[in-house]
């Protein structure tokens, strides 16, 4: 008996969506193990023989004179509690009815959108046509279809936090700037600057990266940036706009792409809006342009206000960032040129979009029309660390910072406090909650400067970080490396009053991990070569909770990691046995036999040819 | 052991909404019988104890020193499969995070967005506090919240196929006009006109409708007019612009509103935009205004046309109309012109949107900025026949026609194919299935002008018809009554070449259903006289398969139908049992017994003070 009420199919979410606009994905759910083979049953609903607004009458095959058309569907993955089926249609007229024939050995049931039914001998030709039960996506309408940037999916990330990432022209220094490399306390300004990051290009395109994803470089009072005062200039400290037009320029000669960091959730206090507001209160003209319950709206210092009881709405309980009303027209205008502002004139690639959440959907349609219509492909990702579904559909964004993988590869990898199944599943259960699309471009990270870096979050150990990058570039997406994490930089999230995840930047070759960078620059080498690497289909080859060894594979490449701190011998798939592969890391031939031996935390990444 | 596989939140969907501004409304399902108490854990991610950017320290009664609150759920409905639970939440902070705790007697879990966990008293804190586990509800947005007009919930629809409702003005009748009340031929112009509608507000009115759902109005050629010829002129045969604006205001006099019919999906095969294309082909300006797939685009007369292969998309397999590119920004402009001319020029009320579901979500977003910009509480209310959550979360309509509760509603009374449960199942899948407010002012109906008239539909049983009209009026929603009903008008959908659902009108007094007449009457008044019989609240407190007899409970009136055809005895409920009670359709008070006889088909409809 398959279990009804686990089945589950939801017309136009992750369930069903316009792949391309040619091109239905659909999906179905069912309770794990028990479905044998899932059937889509689907077509036009003009041309059914029965229930369409026409008649059809197509041989269907061993089904009967019905029209629309029987598909098998690919299992896809499953989960700790469910099987995910998947398959694709391109309907010809567009539009498609369509429900689902699931069997196991003890019967054969068809699930539709009012109801569950037994197929029987005599019911069989009826239910199969009872449109009247169907899903229905109506039509494929191009417009709607989430058409995600095709050059992110080749990208590899580079993420700098300005501030702390190179300092290229001391001339801009703050006073009082903190020597480089010291303890890095909240408030301090280390002097990194744009010309650093100008500097360092060739050491990045050594590296092998080729997107960066900068945190705020609009002016502001801290120094991360996430106050801005003026969303129109770029900070004293960190150059000019003719030194980011360089940066632009000297990036895309390498064949880098630029990213900025969009806070358009709040805005900084000491910006000339927010000033007047604080300044002249219900006179201000820019009054509605925040969430305010009381005027005086501040009648303290910023230093004695406290975040619980403010006249404002703000981010969090932070007193220095008021939320900016989003739902107003004149400022909805305003961040629209921002948007629009920094791709024309600058020509960046993509926008990062901080605390995308809490910011109206409308907001945010309205920001993908205007800063696609300037540059088609520009890439919009949004920092969302939970679910994130209503944002992905096509209307908002492309993708979002892929926390749940995060948590997914540090719990098993980096902190080996998860079992391989349960990973296995983590992995699996992010890839069902997205149109495949989404997961071609979505981004993933191991740490940022938002978290603890990924060496202290594997307590040290570099093989860890190591099986972490490792699988994270086996995945598709976009992966990103935090600043430093390829040459051993550490540093857990605030701490004793420092930010130790924002240190700065080591230039020393000497003080570099050169093994860990070496390993960084060979995979990167080795994900830009083999594009299967990049692509949303993976198989589990083996995920095994007492060995901790897992396999993975993505077309002929076969990845072998053993997440154990024992040397493990296991045999290997009947594909792999005897035969000789080509190892990515060595560069060398090898001919494996039927089993293998692992060294704690070994890796391995095997081609067949 | 609760089911895991059939738990079911989705942030931002039918499970989680903001109801308004400051409300959110969340539901959970489960599988039925099996979840003795559920509670709502929920909090600003900001002030929990653990987990959020700052620390929170407050009383959470029985759960220990936790921020966050506890809020016991209400289970909403039953169906075949499911209980839904649901509460409502007011953010302080318009910040939510979330999880359900679940009890049974067995066991207590925690159902989160990325576990299910069981509670102990060792990991009861914690699991209560870890909100990376939580469901995310990130900012109530006020522009995000679906606002339906309220005003919808009071009115009461009627909707006129305007060839066939009343002839006013003989000087416009067509040439070959077919004498009034002969069968109806798909091709036959009847004479009906604005005119004739005109003249029939006083009998409108005092039947007690106060919206009128206009079917198309516009200049086409077919006698249904939903091939459009131009939408900015009223057909010849129905009148001119200042007709109806007479139309209108006498409506508005009367307290009645307007609803048009807007045909986008699809124009005439006449209009000058399509003939331009036929006759020029790829030099015509309109030629982006349609799906063309191969010039020349006709190449043989209409008649000659055959469906299945044309070189155009069409409304289905329909040659005469030709399906509308509604990505062309020009095309926008158009239509968003067509929305926003009628509103202001005419104030019409409201929008009827013809093949909803098959025009993208982009234009409808932008036809609901558009006429909601000229007049904030138009309605917009889409024809789609198949589950519409993602038409109506707020951002395209406010409502759709609500076929399946059509379904349910004749399945049960009109046809009697289906059993008491069965059909409660089935309208509280509906209820569950859209936020409150959607259901508020979803549009209820029995039959229309694309399908059997309900005296067909139930047979010819008058008794059945009372029955089902009975039941929608207790429903939310706003009921419409399809012209002629209310007299004992009769017709199949399509048969022998005739359309008797579209027969006219009658107007002899002698040939009307005087009885069916004032039962719709008095249910009109008694509707608009009780609000409680409007409200999304309903109680069901017998549906019994043997019986047949079915009562629900709105608030302080209990409506009873016995939908059988034999007398029935049944025992009344402990709250109704020995009380007095106000018959709303006798005007009589009715002192109960503990049991009561009902005559087959009979209905009542106790109000207790």
């Amino acid at each position: 008996m398959i279990t009804r009420e686990a089945l589950l199919h939801i017309p136009k979410s992750n369930y069903s969506y316009g792949y391309d606009e040619d091109t239905l994905h659909i999906r179905v759910r069912a309770k794990k193990g028990e479905v044998k083979k899932a059937t889509l049953r689907i077509g036009d609903p003009y041309i059914w023989e029965k229930g369409g607004a026409e008649g059809g009458n197509l041989n269907a095959g061993g089904y009967g004179w019905v029209s629309g058309e029987f598909i098998q569907m690919t299992k896809e993955v499953e989960t700790d509690l469910y099987d995910y089926f998947i398959t694709e249609y391109r309907p010809t007229k567009k539009r498609s009815r369509y429900a689902f024939v699931l069997e196991n050995d003890d019967e054969e049931i068809v699930y539709g959108e009012k109801r569950i039914e037994v197929l029987t001998d005599e019911n069989r030709l009826g239910k199969l046509q009872d449109i009247g039960n169907f899903f229905c996506f109506p039509y494929l309408n191009r417009i709607d279809v989430a058409n995600t940037p095709k050059w992110v999916n080749d990208t590899i990330w580079y993420q700098i936090f300005p501030d702390r990432f190179a300092n290229g022209n001391t001339d801009l220094d703050p006073e009082h700037v903190t020597p480089w490399g010291q303890d890095p306390k909240h408030e301090d300004f280390f002097g990194g600057d744009i010309q650093g990051i100008i500097d360092s290009l060739d050491y990045l395109h050594n590296l092998g990266i080729n997107g960066i994803y900068l945190c705020p470089i609009f002016k502001a009072t801290t120094t991360h940036r996430y106050d801005t005062l003026s969303y129109f200039d770029i900070d004293q400290y960190l150059g000019d706009k003719e030194a980011f037009k360089r940066l632009v320029d000297e990036a895309h000669k390498r064949g880098i792409r630029i990213m900025l960091d969009a806070v358009f959730n709040h805005i900084g206090f000491f910006s000339p809006q927010w000033q007047d507001v604080v300044k002249n209160n219900e006179q201000s003209k820019y009054k509605d342009w925040f969430h305010i319950h009381k005027f005086p709206v501040v009648d303290q210092p910023l230093e004695e206000l406290n975040g619980n009881y403010l006249n404002y709405e703000t981010f969090g309980r932070v007193a220095n960032m008021p939320k900016i009303n989003t739902e107003n027209p004149e400022v909805i205008e305003y961040f629209l040129e921002v948007g629009r502002y920094w791709v024309s004139e600058f020509d960046i690639d993509a926008w990062r979009i901080d605390v995308a959440n809490e910011v109206d959907h409308h907001f945010w349609r309205e920001f993908r029309k205007a800063v696609r219509s300037v540059k088609p492909d520009v890439y919009i990702l949004g920092e969302i660390w939970h679910d994130s579904l209503p944002w992905v559909m096509g209307d908002q964004f492309d993708a979002v910072m892929n926390y749940p993988l995060t948590d997914a590869i540090n719990s098993y990898f980096s902190r080996s406090s998860m079992s391989a199944e349960d990973f296995k599943y983590a992995v699996n259960k992010v890839q069902v909650s997205y149109p495949l699309q989404v997961n071609e471009v979505t981004f993933n990270l191991l740490d940022s400067h938002d978290t603890t870096r990924i060496i202290d979050i594997a307590n040290g150990n570099i093989d860890r970080v190591k099986l972490a990058y490792l699988f994270m570039f086996t995945q598709s997406g976009s992966p990103c490396i935090y600043y430093g994490d390829e040459v051993g930089l550490n540093g857990y999230k605030k701490e004793h009053g420092y930010e130790w995840n924002r240190q700065c930047m080591i230039w020393d070759e000497d003080k570099h991990n050169k093994d860990l960078f070496l390993f960084v620059q060979k995979l990167i080498k080795i994900r830009k070569d083999h594009p299967s690497l990049r692509s949303t289909h993976m198989e589990w080859v083996m995920t095994d909770n007492d060995t901790n060894v897992v396999m993975i594979k993505k077309e002929t490449i076969t990845i072998i990691f053993n997440n154990s701190e024992h040397a493990k011998y296991v045999h290997l798939p009947e594909y792999l046995a005897g035969t000789t592969v080509n190892d990515l890391f060595s560069d060398k031939k090898t001919s494996l036999t039927s089993s293998i031996g692992l060294k704690p935390l070994q890796y391995l990444v095997l081609e067949q040819k």
